[in-house]
């Protein structure tokens, strides 16, 4: 039985980390479990497990457009979903990823930082990423530490600095709020929030008891899966953030650091008098 | 409800091929899809689609090493999958990763040429693989075009090369049977067989009507779980079979060549309610 063409494709892309937990594996993986079929291009090597990230070695930009041209050229791809931009080549290619097929959904997750706190791309990056990658943007879904390094300092609550990413040119904003700022408390359920021009949105989550490797690569490319398969945005959204809570509460601690989200959690179905 | 280390973890050395039918995020998949936990090392970055491989650009050897270094510091592994090997450089850092745990399953893949028929290592590699990597492998999986490259000019069927790779060192050979060699037809069943120096074993397949990208990635991949998993070899073997067919019979076609394994083929449950 061959089936043709019954899954929305997903371009990734994205840093590839060894663990499995976040970067492109992880993001594969969302893309199956929400439905889709990824195609993926590596933006960075990286040397990580689940307690830290020890290094990150970026591909080449040409790299990047040879890949993606030739993935554009085999497969209808629905949705483009971007991850960690190391630095200002691989910048560039992504941009000039993104224009290979004007019209498809761009989802851009704003990787700045590991969970465990390393930086991950170079200084300087962060304005080209506002002023060039941002208009292209068509939702942006970054946590609140991440959205308040994307603006700027005089923006001192959320729904300003939203408005100032959106002025940049991004079309909508996917604000996660897990974790605390420096000054709150970490109590209560976690809201996570949608705006748009025409709408805005709040989803409340029973707050989760661990920390967890690659849960903001698993909203994003489970949204980017939701969107391919032609839901309206904030239906996308809402289902995004169901598979991911779910793949947080069936986290596996398999590594000595953070635990990892469980994607793909069919169990498997051997035949046990087969040999 | 958070799962402790109930899953094997498997490392996986193999390239990454974008378009996820083979390489990397198909190994990833099958080792998800048969109950363990991928902890992936990539060996070369390739641009390639469902059609033809454009190019094979190989990691090096030093990454490989310091990525596989942490990634045995933070799990448990319990089996180590080898796919494509481009260069030499590569090759001796495979073999160093193979001796960091000494003891635990190496089954390795020895990816040569592509399904479309493009080489993907440097000349003059094979001789060090037989020599240096043969004496270290539990279970080779090649298909029958593999096997006749892996062995001397001088054997003319498949039972004397098995013998000759025997000697060099591997403890185990799978061969898949899938591809007729040049003077053979294509009709009737699939036959894998299996050789150890206590047993051989032999199974029968239906043969399926279309090409698939990534199938002999699939059943390395699979064979890796089950053993991980604590399977004895000919029942991980028969388990791997089963699994990498029904993937195959599952098969999707997303781009125009080969049809790609479906690994993963759990339906998403998502709530049309929710929003």
């Amino acid at each position: 039985m061959i089936r043709h063409a019954d899954k929305p494709v997903v371009m990734i892309l994205a840093g590839h980390d060894p663990s499995g937990g976040a970067g492109l594996v992880a993001d594969a993986e969302a893309v199956r479990g929400c439905g889709g079929w990824p195609v993926t291009v590596p933006t960075a090597m990286t040397v990580q497990s689940t307690r830290e990230v020890a290094s990150v070695e970026p591909c080449s930009g040409d790299f990047i457009r040879r890949a993606a041209r030739v993935l554009f050229d085999d497969f209808r791809i629905a949705a483009i979903k971007v991850g960690l931009i190391p630095n200002l080549d691989v910048l560039e290619a992504v941009i000039d990823v993104a224009r290979m097929s004007p019209g498809t959904p761009l989802i851009v997750d704003p990787v700045i930082r590991s969970g465990g706190g390393a930086e991950l791309s170079t200084p300087g990056l962060l304005e080209p990423i506002r002023h060039r990658l941002f208009p292209l943007v068509d939702i942006l879904t970054p946590n609140r530490h991440e959205l308040a390094r994307l603006t700027s300092l005089t923006e001192v609550d959320d729904v300003s600095r939203v408005v100032e990413v959106m002025s940049l040119g991004c079309a909508a904003v996917l604000v996660t709020g897990t974790d605390p700022l420096d000054d709150e408390s970490t109590t209560g359920n976690v809201v996570h929030t949608l705006h748009t021009p025409e709408l805005n949105r709040q989803w409340q989550w029973p707050r989760l008891p661990a920390h967890y490797h690659g849960s903001g690569c698993t909203l994003a490319s489970a949204l980017a899966t939701r969107l391919a398969a032609g839901e309206g945005l904030a239906t996308a959204c809402a289902q995004a953030q169901r598979f991911t809570w779910d793949t947080l509460d069936n986290g596996l601690a398999l590594g000595q650091g953070q635990y990892l989200p469980d994607r793909v959690w069919r169990a498997p179905d051997f035949d046990a008098t087969l040999e």
